[in-house]
């Protein structure tokens, strides 16, 4: 299908962190004002040009003396000077202090000539009976309470070396040296090319008929481009002819340092690319022996460095993070967070036996004494859901065919602010517990059916998992909360078929829409026609086979109702929820209830954030109050 | 000299944090484009209001084919398939996949109407002279390599919860679901009113005689405020009178969801604020026991919040950083960065017992083994260069007196973005070595003196020391690098004094300008003394006296020039480098050249800042080069 070359040995990662830092990505410096300069890396060092303060400074409100003046003096024997003036924070002092003379000072004011002390207000008193007289009760040396000219940081002294981030107190410092404009690092421009006829941008119309999704990679990198320092330049995708493609490439080229594309997995797309750069540039490498990543293109176009990133999202950002990331870092000046990585143990064993270097997602979870524990996550890399299922990758050498649980492992965050979520459950989807996620602070919900949920929660995994229905083998596990839930037969407004119940559609030819037998209502159905069954002395078998579309099942809960909502020709009606029916506006004809309960891990009951669920999980009857055929549970 | 109430009794901190939690801060929520979305908070739950994919989705290039067909199919023996068309990513399948028949798929396209699976091109081959016809050489099952609609998520589905900080995964997801804009939470305007006279912006001309400075707290705390996520807005200094000031904090308080003053050490500007909120407020409390923060004042202002730090910038940043950014992060959504706080052990005892809690300042630095030490930092509240010589804060309860060295702390660090120095110095400023640090990437060096960083060398807190001159008392150290430097007496352009070296200064009548004790040239300047007093049969301490100026001594090993240079009345000559001299455009009477020595801690020579100290070091010849005086050591 392709004529480009085929690159048979793959470039071992190493060598593709060369190549990459082979390329020049450096943005010149940039001058910025002082209230945008936070974040940016000082390109310049910056030496004081002037002494702070510029002055002999007050450090207390009180008395401006001559040290001299007070020698001997205490409580029982003050000294009297005579007050010879004042002097106020930023105004020149119009005073001298004699011998035998103070001046009333203020903090932050100039001292007068001829002081050469502070006496503190507190160890200070009006004359009685003199007027113009001060009793001062302590004896100062001199130079207490000034600040001498130049003490904090006197002219020609280096101030911030070049490379240093400006934070809020460096920003404090450089106000202090009276700049108002600051050279920092330049960030590179990244020009971000879309490739793929099938992407649409995000806002615009889907034809998913002619399989158009929504451009997913050119947003998650652009974000991505700017948390690492660089400045993401988007450009219009442009179909995936020759021309175009050129165009979008050599355009983007001309105006960035560095030119990404990413977006499609179709090899027909890639091969445009890959034919760009070979034309108009240089390819210094094509496919890196890591998984994923293998189709991944580095070279140079025009005067632009080029890198080409997968096209599946979790690919692309892996692949990037991996990467691209570190040398926009290093040409940006900015260095890697402290909290791009986290250390944590392997949840489950992991086997894997492709001898390259995987790449592999992962989920996070904490254990009650606050450890990191790692799975793996695997939807398929073409599941955008992944990126936010994953939290991270882990670097699996070549060679590992074997880790062992418990095994120590260093994840790669997505991003630096990337956390474990507070709470991590698994299970069935349902409506009223996915409205009290809404009131956890973080955490993460798998929608993997109640019988996956129990599963994993078996294994020890998650901190806790949702399940409806009957349940065929029991668990060991702390019953958080439970509720009822109506379930039934979704069908179009003013149930037209007249269906009453999944007699029905034995009986009838009606199509119906099933859920996936991982799933809790599924599982209600399908006890529901063991009791029709044994009601009519037939075999439940039967009775499934009898329903045309039982076997057709979806996963998600509200899937069957949509596709009645839809008039799909072949959804007279679907396994659903009253609930969900009464939010589409669809007839529903109820077949019984079942109960959804959370069951907690008993080995995470302690974990901060099963407590913040279990809380949650308190205020539950509000949520159901607000949920057509949901009730507390009996 | 205050007119204002006096709160005797200060509040606690932890009344202190909960009136600033009592004030309300939140700003509403806002739509942001996609593009602008990183680093915000979800203020809405996002549900996918479609399927992705919204269509069955071939996950590999190859053919689309009715599994039933493959059944059997292997390399010994392979079906062969008529090839019916082609589906190509982003267009409508304009085929019918019947019975014996398979199209042609690329990655991404549509699954064609009758195909129910896919055969990856790897496991194909055109028919051998058969046009139009495909061997598949292995069986697949019904779904293999389709992703079907709605598999990755599903219409209806929870998407996202309200509170996510959306990272460059969960732009990807928000993309996929084809959201082009986003529901974020407000981030809080806050309103920084500087108060002080003697304030003038970074930028503007400084008239130090009349004791201006430039305004420090100002820019460094709307930096802070923007680092948790506030939108900060500085309104113009307006002078410390009454109407001025009522007339900028209330313009704050209309147009921002919190005001804070900050600015002024004075009293007088400090009591004009107290007023204000007095009359168009109210004030919740005045004075908090913790050192430093006692005047902080919390209230409302007009329908905002209002809080007044203290004067002093790292006392201002401190308080910002305890009490008033946990309030701005909560009103915005922003969980506390997980790199705002460190652990680590104190490297000296600290005594303390002021009776209130105690925000001691302090600076990090790592041991060999990458322990964290924890140092005080005391510089005066007053010194701005605290803000980058300490790192951030620990909290001492108001009941401890006493922390012994190698006590467990946690440090609050002044931004989530500051780092442990690479490398810790103290010791003698020297030109070249300032140099060197420029070529590292993080480091700290405190421009304490020869003396004071032989001393706290000796104490094992630094990394390395730089001494110059004359040394009293040895150290065990590693010496890391040395060179020479000319060092004499600074005079105006052509020697208009004919000074040629101190015996003019003792036998004449000049002004000199002296350096600090702690430094080696000051040390230097006493031991050619010395060889004087000894050349002239004469007493040094005479000599010294004979010398008008000796006495008064500057720190920074400059600013002696610089009196030079400014043409000071009281300085005809000072002590000082020849480079400082020849970068200045002064005049230079050589006297003699001392050793610049860089000795390393020996606990610390395995540390990777230290190897990088020393790395730089060998490159010095290229910074002597550029030095006038400045030689290779011998």
């Amino acid at each position: 299908m392709s004529d480009r070359k085929e690159f048979r040995d793959l470039t071992e990662p190493a060598q593709a962190h060369e190549a990459i830092a082979s390329l020049d990505l450096a943005a010149d410096p940039e001058t910025v004002p002082l209230e945008e300069a936070r974040g940016r890396i000082l390109a310049e060092r910056v030496d004081a040009d002037l002494d702070v303060p510029g002055f002999d400074r007050a450090s207390m409100d009180g008395y401006a003396v001559r040290a001299s003046d007070t020698f001997g003096a205490d409580e029982a024997d003050p000294a009297v000077l005579d007050l010879a003036g004042a002097v106020h924070a930023g105004s020149e002092p119009d005073v001298f202090v004699a011998e035998g003379e103070c001046a009333e000072i203020s903090t932050g004011a100039v001292m007068p000539d001829g002081a050469d002390a502070v006496v503190m207000v507190e160890r200070t008193d009006e004359a009685a009976g003199e007027d113009e007289a001060i009793e001062i009760r302590t004896s100062v040396a001199p130079g207490d309470h000034v600040m001498p000219a130049g003490a904090d940081i006197a002219a020609g002294q280096r101030a911030l070396g070049p490379g240093t981030e400006l934070t809020p107190r460096e920003i404090g410092l450089l106000s202090a040296l009276g700049r108002a404009e600051v050279e920092v690092r330049g960030q590179p421009t990244v020009g971000i090319v879309s490739t793929g006829d099938e992407l649409v941008r995000p806002g615009g119309d889907l034809n998913s008929d002619a399989g158009q999704i929504y451009d997913v990679n050119s947003y998650t990198i652009a974000s991505g481009v700017e948390e690492v320092g660089g400045e993401a330049e988007l450009y219009p995708h442009a179909g995936d002819d020759m021309a175009a493609m050129e165009e979008a490439l050599t355009t983007a080229a001309e105006e960035c340092d560095l030119v990404l594309s990413s977006g499609s997995t179709s090899a027909s797309a890639v091969d445009v690319v890959y034919q760009v750069i070979e034309d108009r540039g240089e390819l210094l490498l094509h496919g890196v022996s890591v998984k994923p990543g293998k189709p991944m293109l580095v070279g140079r176009l025009e005067d632009s460095a080029y890198v080409g990133l997968p096209g599946y999202p979790v690919s692309a950002l892996t692949i990037f993070r991996t990467f691209v990331a570190p040398a926009i870092r290093r040409a940006a000046g900015v260095p890697e967070p402290r909290t791009a990585t986290v250390e944590g143990t392997l949840a489950t064993e992991e086997r894997y036996s492709e001898g390259r270097t995987r790449l592999m997602p992962v989920g996070l979870v904490e254990n009650e004494a606050g450890e990191t524990l790692v799975y793996p996550v695997d939807k398929g890399s073409g599941a955008t859901t992944s990126l936010v299922e994953a939290d991270g990758v882990v670097e699996v050498d070549a060679d590992t065919e074997y880790l062992a649980e418990g095994e120590h492992v260093r994840v790669t965050l997505f991003s630096p602010s990337v956390r474990t979520p507070a709470v991590l459950a698994f299970g069935e989807d349902d409506p009223a517990f996915s409205r009290l996620l809404d009131r956890l602070g973080s955490s993460r919900f798998l929608p993997v059916g109640s019988r996956e949920g129990l599963r994993r929660l078996r294994d020890g995994l998650p901190d806790a998992a949702v399940v409806a229905g009957p349940v065929r083998r029991e668990v060991e596990a702390v019953e958080l909360g439970a509720w009822e839930r109506e379930w039934g037969l979704i069908v179009p407004e003013g149930n037209p078929a007249g269906i009453d119940g999944f007699g029905t559609l034995v009986d009838g030819d009606l199509r119906f829409v099933n859920l996936d037998t991982a799933t809790g209502l599924r599982a209600s159905a399908d006890a529901e026609l063991e009791r029709l069954a044994a009601a009519r002395d037939a075999d439940a078998a039967d009775l499934q086979a009898a329903i045309d579309g039982y076997e057709f099942t979806l996963k998600a809960h509200e899937s069957p109702t949509r596709r009645v909502l839809a008039g799909d020709a072949e959804a007279d009606t679907g396994l659903g929820l009253r609930a969900t029916a009464e939010k589409l506006g669809l007839g529903f004809v109820p077949v019984d209830t079942q109960t959804v309960r959370v069951r907690a891990n008993p080995a995470r009951v302690g974990k901060q954030g099963v407590e913040d669920l279990k809380a949650a999980l308190s205020g539950v009857d509000e949520v159901l109050a607000e949920l057509p055929g949901f009730t507390a549970a009996e």
